[in-house]
């Protein structure tokens, strides 16, 4: 069996860290959390500190964390905001930092957990779109495990385990489609955010099925895999696939594709990650019944439909800060659609829009520094809010 | 690149064996011919023997390839008939072997390479069928790599490597379901060899086109994979997938399935086994164009259709020689449906009756010896004639 694993999570009330959670549960004698940082779920917080009894607990406000420990029934050491999230990600002790935070707010403290030496399992995609060559190079150098909780990215690190690097030929990231891959187009705009809150497939976080609904999750994805395997861009494709059954596939010079199958649930990916490279974990998902299900689809992805993916690519291909810069653009107008104040097809639009507006920096993208990128993502974030009101 | 590979082909005139040769032909660097051995198609051996140059040459009968070895432009070792393919298999400097001999006469020369230390790739089922237990003992005893060449096992090899055994779940073999999958039960008698010879999507040798038709060749690969990934036979399932563009799957105990896809070429496999472990071959295979097949289908086998199935179960249960016995029943029965004297049923039926009839050593079926499993397949080859005749 494999040894004990000492965690630390980022982000334990949103829905991939409550699922991380549920499989330390399971695995008493496999793992530890020796920390946990949340936001504002005061209710949630106490009852998993009251659990897992973590050594260092943080959340965004530093009168909650008070409260909150006055009621405890042990005394960990207790953080707040930004210097919070630092503490708990490089916290003594933790073998492994499980990085769920949502949005730009997880670079960071996912910086400073890869410089303290910890294995990452990254749910935080943002992470390596904003600074994707800073991130992996800081890995190199402290010689971190980067291991992906995104189910795409966990299916292509389980296709490329065992075969040469060299002998890829391309990636095949698929996408469910989202709610509207067949909704007639002109009825894109009118779309609510509840409507593009009920995903077909998977139970996720607010903001990314937003952008499954647009696609653009699968942009950010497609920026995260060029980072994550080193593949340029060209050799990244996208197969639209309603089933959401094969999670990815990597395709090799000789024609043989590997991929990845697996049912809809996120503990599928996350278990895999936090147990690697020891003995997987059995969290008692049923197993995938292919005669059940009778086919699987796929189709080319619509770039109509969803202009979000040539975005991505677009970003990736201009390099520098582009990149920070769609993702910033993406945050705000999904939090503006979120909150009624735009239309669903704005969302692309706005973020196009911020993306002309740019001035890219020339440096080459391994080299930013990631005070740049910051300023790139605070301009866009700028830009963006200004076109939403 | 991978370091100069010196091969020895058992079956060089056959399917597999010609496609061998056609990728040795597109990678003069990385591969040599240091013998070869076949058994009556004289012209295309001569041609072969001129082109590669081998060493050592055999064939069947003395009198064909002392013919050949006069008219040749260089002096090769000649060989003939079973000492010939011992010759062969174990000649002086190849690296591998590639056994592609047809049916039960591949597993004395098998052995004989294995026993000389050489990597197998191993396109001849029967030898593990017939002896699977010696095969791989004698394997790791000599420290020689047995790489599969059938689509299907190479593709639980591709989605074993880089994963923990001990995660296995259980394996699914695909099986497209041959021509007749949808023919009306009751026209199955009727079936002619040449229909039975049209294979929807694989082009083969006869014996494994009849063997895909009853599905007696899922049966024997069901056997093979039990010995090549020593996995217990209830751990072995098989989906019916009519596209035969999933190749085979694992799944392991976390639920994620790894699969293998491919086009319907057996350059894949081949070319994956000569290349093992360096890098990949690109032999001008198409890229699978999954948007344009539209969807992959997957059905539980039907056991009343195809009760080859069943069959291969009982006898890997049975354990012992019966295996071997059924092997050596169903080459007879089928030869005699390709020679029209008996019916496209009457092949499982023989089979059937035959291992029936056999009454089976109890000894553990890793200790059987040669001499015994020979006696085996011969007892049941005179008893399925009998019922022929």
């Amino acid at each position: 069996m494999g040894k004990l694993k000492r965690l630390a999570i980022l982000g334990s009330t949103g829905s991939i860290g409550r699922s991380t959670l549920d499989i330390i549960r399971r695995y008493p004698d496999r793992f530890r959390v020796t920390a946990i940082a949340a936001g504002k779920n005061r209710e949630l917080f106490v009852r998993q500190a009251e659990e897992f009894r973590p050594e260092v607990i943080s959340l965004s406000d530093e009168w909650d964390i008070n409260e909150i420990k006055k009621g405890l029934s042990y005394t960990p050491k207790a953080c707040w905001g930004d210097d919070g999230l630092l503490e708990v990600a490089a916290c003594d002790g933790a073998d492994m930092v499980v990085s769920a935070l949502v949005g730009a707010s997880g670079l960071m403290p996912t910086l400073a957990a890869i410089r303290a030496g910890r294995d990452i399992a990254l749910a935080n995609k943002e992470v390596l779109v904003m600074a994707g060559g800073l991130v992996m190079e800081e890995a190199r150098k402290n010689r971190v495990n980067l291991l992906p909780v995104d189910s795409e990215h966990s299916a292509i690190f389980q296709s490329i385990a065992g075969h040469r690097k060299g002998d890829i030929k391309r990636l095949i990231l698929t996408a469910s489609g989202g709610p509207f891959l067949n909704l007639p187009m002109e009825k894109l705009p009118a779309i609510t955010p509840q409507e593009a809150l009920n995903h077909p497939r998977w139970k996720m976080g607010k903001k990314v099925t937003i952008d499954s609904a647009t696609l653009m999750n699968k942009g950010l994805e497609v920026i995260e895999a060029r980072w994550l395997f080193d593949m340029s861009p060209e050799k990244i494709f996208v197969h639209i696939h309603p089933e959401s059954v094969v999670h990815s596939m990597v395709e090799y010079v000789d024609g043989s594709i590997v991929a990845q199958l697996g049912p809809t649930d996120m503990k599928g990916p996350i278990s895999y990650a936090l147990s690697y490279p020891d003995e997987r974990l059995d969290c008692g998902i049923e197993s995938l019944n292919l005669c059940k299900m009778g086919k699987l689809t796929f189709m080319e992805p619509d770039e109509k439909r969803f202009p979000a993916l040539r975005l991505a690519y677009q970003a990736i291909n201009a390099g520098g800060f582009m990149p920070a810069v769609l993702n910033a653009a993406d945050e705000v107008a999904v939090e503006a659609f979120l909150e009624r104040k735009i239309k669903f097809t704005n969302i692309t639009e706005i973020v196009k829009t911020v993306m002309g507006k740019y001035q890219n920096q020339k440096s080459k993208t391994q080299n930013l520094k990631l005070n740049q990128i910051l300023e790139a993502d605070r301009w866009a974030r700028e830009m963006a809010k200004e076109i939403v009101l």
